[in-house]
């Protein structure tokens, strides 16, 4: 069981519906919260020991998150987004909050090397991965040749490629690849994907961009470019 | 006095060199520091009573934060960020390193209404704030109604806003004004707007995206536009 804590968390997983919810915990002096699930008033207190301080008077009891396959995800010219290694909830939360904009088809995370859909993680992204299809796979590579020969092309974003992202053609199927902020993209990640690409900065100025920021920046071009072709 | 923590907020306000640093702390068993300034080996814990566990090993004692004015960041064609009561010092960081890696000429923070540029925001800058120009001012809406009589056009991204941000020109002299993830921009501040504009979303998607994440996308909009211009 999960505990899912927060407004936005627990209020995301219950309009999407796909985890079954146990039971809602509302702290006395909390306003009203409309759940047409078992609410149990509970003090204050009792939370904090549950789930840390940022539950906002909120916290859920749920099923674990429910993870699809990466066959699930691969519809006509689906757009997916894969994490390689991102370790911190709050950078991984941003992300997939990102990713729900743009209607990404589906993500993809590894087994091991990353952090799973945790309530953090849920919390992180106000509730969004509520409404995500997520996999989680055993072996990132293989997942990403799996995907190559259903035509999709893969797109690994790195630090030092040539291409800068707002010259890639996003249109039809594409996986993009995003790495942790300190290591990047593993070498067998990086000899899977089909093109590299790297998001400029100025000269002398730094050497890299919080990940989501980065990962965001990539799929608002994506989302960009598939939302003015259809218009 | 303030105590800088994190080896990239340390590091590079020494290659910034704008602030006097008196003295560096270094924890005993991390490793050795170039730092041409005096440094006591100290213990970890003591280090963890002066700043929180985060310090990497270490701290800096240096003077506050170099702050300019509205007036010394006008120069020609300038791109300027504004904050608009922006309180999460992580949010503010991971925007402003956004800010240094395109190159932003200056930014403008809110005395009231919005965390200062504190050792937290250095940190979460990565150490990017240590090379920005940042203007304190009392009045938001005054310092952008003085950058509007010099030429520069004042955009602020709101959610509502009919205008998607890839649409419009920043090219000539630009500041963008970024509110909180909760209340976005003051009434008066989107008045003196001259222009506003907003993030595309997939509908039924979420409400909104992460304060840094939207900054961060409309900056590097700026940034592209403006690179290739003259390229």
């Amino acid at each position: 069981m999960d505990r899912l804590y927060g407004r936005n968390s627990v209020n995301e997983a219950l309009r999407a519906g796909r985890r079954r919810i146990h039971r809602v915990l509302i702290a006395h002096g909390t306003r009203p919260f409309d759940a047409r699930v078992p609410v149990d008033r509970v003090d204050r207190h009792q939370l904090d020991s549950l789930v840390g301080t940022h539950h906002q008077g909120v916290v859920a009891e749920v099923d674990p998150f429910p993870y699809v396959s990466v066959e699930d995800l691969i519809g006509e010219s689906p757009l997916l987004l894969a994490l390689d290694s991102l370790q911190d909830p709050q950078n991984f939360g941003t992300l997939l909050r990102t990713a729900l904009a743009v209607g990404v088809d589906g993500v993809i995370i590894p087994e091991h090397r990353a952090v799973g859909i945790t309530p953090a993680v849920s919390n992180a992204s106000a509730g969004a991965v509520e409404h995500l299809r997520v996999a989680r796979v055993t072996n990132l590579t293989r997942a990403l040749s799996q995907l190559k020969s259903r035509n999709v092309w893969v797109y690994g974003l790195t630090m030092d490629a040539p291409q800068p992202f707002w010259d890639v053609d996003f249109n039809g199927g594409v996986v993009l690849v995003v790495g942790s902020e300190g290591e990047g993209l593993g070498r067998l990640v990086r000899e899977t994907c089909d093109l590299l690409l790297s998001i400029p900065m100025r000269p002398d100025s730094i050497d890299s961009l919080n990940a989501a920021t980065a990962g965001s920046l990539v799929l608002y071009e994506a989302f960009r470019q598939r939302s003015t072709n259809h218009s």
